[in-house]
């Protein structure tokens, strides 16, 4: 939460601080003082402002989600930017229970949130199709075929989509978000509540890390 | 609940009791006395049974979402067989907030509510695609017609579908709710907490009450 953050600033001032509340950077209104550092747009998020960093993030739905994972082991944050490293690293590991957690938008679920669950369930449908599987996740691999050919169209049919398709400032994350296999690395949630690349598939430069 | 049903039943013994724990009827075992007198199967209900009777239900997911709509009206019950009732009432009314609940199976999202809500969404879309629709709906219609052609065949991906169709005595129930346009009439759930018949297509006849 914002004082949460605004707390582990205090104590270690290096840190960066990032974050949304209604889909829109913090700011002063809700810190009672400065701006976060950056908003919940990954474009925000250049190497030459988080390498070598730690960033102290809240969000509305995404990192509440991740919060209620924190007992459970291991925790992956999973795109469609980083679709096949996360589903090479889930293959290899092929963990017996695999819960797809999609933290939505505005306490609803999200159909982008769906679709990237759908190509991981999809992928993944070989491994698992023969143990107990939620209807969820059905319905999930049933629907990313009949869009993926067209994800930004899809996302004009999405709430959370058109809401930032008409901001001018923000519409760019859509066509960012859609893009597949741009980063080959596995996120993971640490116990100490830290995000770090977990495996890379190729040799690539690593520290990076976000605290939730 | 089970309790409150039995204390219904305690002061009105003309009442016959319905339904489930753990998808089976409530036996005496749960009721400290007397087995339900029916259980969750709709094939149970038979006309000459229920006729001009009040049956007290309670069910894990069904009659507890239906106790969440309380305060709501109207709420309607709705099912692939009678869909093109519940279909041809929201069309004459065009509530201007409609909310498609899917009560699921042991706290879980199910397949057969999505396809259902899926069949209700894609025929009523064009009166309410030009407003603001929650991409669970978007999510529903899409995936209906894909299994459209095919629901027996759909729910032996359903996690519910599987478990009916592996009982002897339950895997009937799957056949009849896949059914559809059976009826032509629709259900409403009352201020006094009774679902009733609401409207006929056709002269039918009436007076049968569910209390939930």
């Amino acid at each position: 939460e914002i004082a949460e953050a605004l707390a582990i600033k205090q104590q270690r001032p290096e840190v960066l601080l990032a974050g949304e509340r209604n889909g829109l950077r913090i700011r002063g209104d809700l810190t009672g003082g400065n701006d976060f550092d950056f908003g919940n747009s990954p474009r925000e998020f250049l190497p030459e402002k988080v390498r070598g960093k730690t960033i102290v993030m809240t969000t509305t739905n995404g990192t509440r989600a991740l919060r209620a994972c924190t007992r459970a082991e291991p925790v992956l944050i999973g795109s469609f930017l980083n679709l096949r490293a996360t589903v090479n690293w889930l293959r290899r590991e092929l963990p017996l229970h695999l819960i797809l957690i999609c933290s939505g938008t505005h306490n609803q679920a999200a159909l982008e949130d769906t679709l990237a669950a759908g190509a991981l369930c999809e992928r993944l449908w070989p491994y698992y199709a023969s143990g107990q599987v939620a209807d969820s996740a059905e319905i999930a691999r049933r629907i990313y075929p009949l869009l993926q050919t067209d994800l930004l169209g899809a996302m004009k049919h999405s709430r959370n989509g058109q809401r930032l398709l008409g901001h001018p400032e923000l519409r760019g994350d859509v066509y960012f978000c859609v893009q597949r296999e741009t980063v080959n690395f596995v996120a993971g949630l640490q116990k100490d509540g830290t995000v770090r690349k977990l495996a890379c598939e190729a040799p690539s430069p690593s520290g990076d890390a976000t605290t939730v």
